[in-house]
């Protein structure tokens, strides 16, 4: 829709709204006119828990997940295994990981990967606090959880620099065939990954 | 993902998030976490847009379509043929028929179309103000531009009821192929109507 909209402040909302990744105009159009349905509360309380949340939200001291408290609730557990340190991108990795409820051990965000084309270098990531963290000596392993990318690889063989020479393990995610998928539809890198890789059969995966 | 979220107030930005048309929660998390990605008043930016835009919006108190001021600016341009009206349900549709750039009169909002399955009687709408409008003589023809469902057929008739003993011209969109669609894939119905309500070809469209 090329045209003026009817009002400025209408304008401004959608403007924001579109703003947001994969929103395009339309869509922010329906978003802001469905918000302008409901009643006052409604919209503010929507407005402000984003607000509050970039206000107030914290970062676990110890590996840099999103948290109400200065130790998240992961750190914090006494029934986690704090000699395993699974190392991710983001906090929705942290997320998907717990979702899978195989791993008991902590995280350490990194807060990304190192991207030289989109500027990100190895000092604007948490990696000097994984390496103290490694260093005090209560770490026995470190699983690798980066994206299957360049940058991920970059920044996996930037971590195992960092750590070689310590007396600490460092794994990488299993890479293979998916669960349910087809071998036809499986591409040949992770295929021939999967041949390399294989692992014993004893009746039962 | 089955799982608790590692922040109240993260938790709490996603169920608002989710509660918006289109929206799940996965993409929820997405749009919360892009926005945490950004600075203190970039969000503040965005959470204040929509609560000022509910706050401070005005209706047209002609038309009835968003506006920033009493009297939109549609409904206050001298140049707009005011002797026609075009009824649509809500102002996104003033929006979408503006951008075809073919109707220079002027609109009127009901606020949606009546529906006793939703609880939507003539009085929930801006009928009445309709038929004032349309009393005072002013105008001449009156556009009926609401959706082709049952719905809208029953607004229709209801507003044709209202007007028929006054000196306005009723009339109704057109209803046909639509332009670029082949004969295979256009319904019956609409075929049958196109059919029915052929024009006269001279050659060109």
């Amino acid at each position: 829709m090329n045209q003026q909209y009817p009002s400025v402040l209408l304008e401004k909302a959608i403007n924001e709204f579109s703003k947001l990744p994969g929103i395009g105009r339309k869509t922010a159009l329906r978003l802001v006119l469905h918000l302008l349905r409901q009643d006052k509360a409604t919209v503010e309380l929507f407005g402000n828990s984003i607000i509050k949340l970039k206000n107030e939200v914290k970062y676990c001291k110890v590996c840099h997940n999103i948290s109400d408290t200065e130790v998240c609730q992961i750190c914090a557990n006494p029934n986690r295994d704090a000699s395993l340190v699974c190392v991710v991108e983001n906090i929705r990795d942290v997320m998907i990981i717990e979702s899978t409820q195989q791993f008991r051990g902590l995280y350490h965000v990194l807060g990304g990967v190192i991207s030289p084309m989109d500027g990100v270098g190895p000092n604007d990531l948490q990696i000097e606090s994984l390496v103290e963290r490694a260093s005090k000596g209560d770490i026995k392993e470190v699983i690798l959880a980066l994206s299957t990318t360049m940058e991920g690889d970059t920044t996996n063989f930037y971590i195992y620099r960092k750590l070689e020479k310590m007396d600490v393990k460092l794994s990488i995610l299993a890479r293979g065939v998916s669960i349910g998928d087809e071998l036809e539809y499986t591409d040949e890198v992770t295929l021939g990954k999967s041949i390399i890789n294989r692992t014993l059969f004893t009746g039962n995966i």
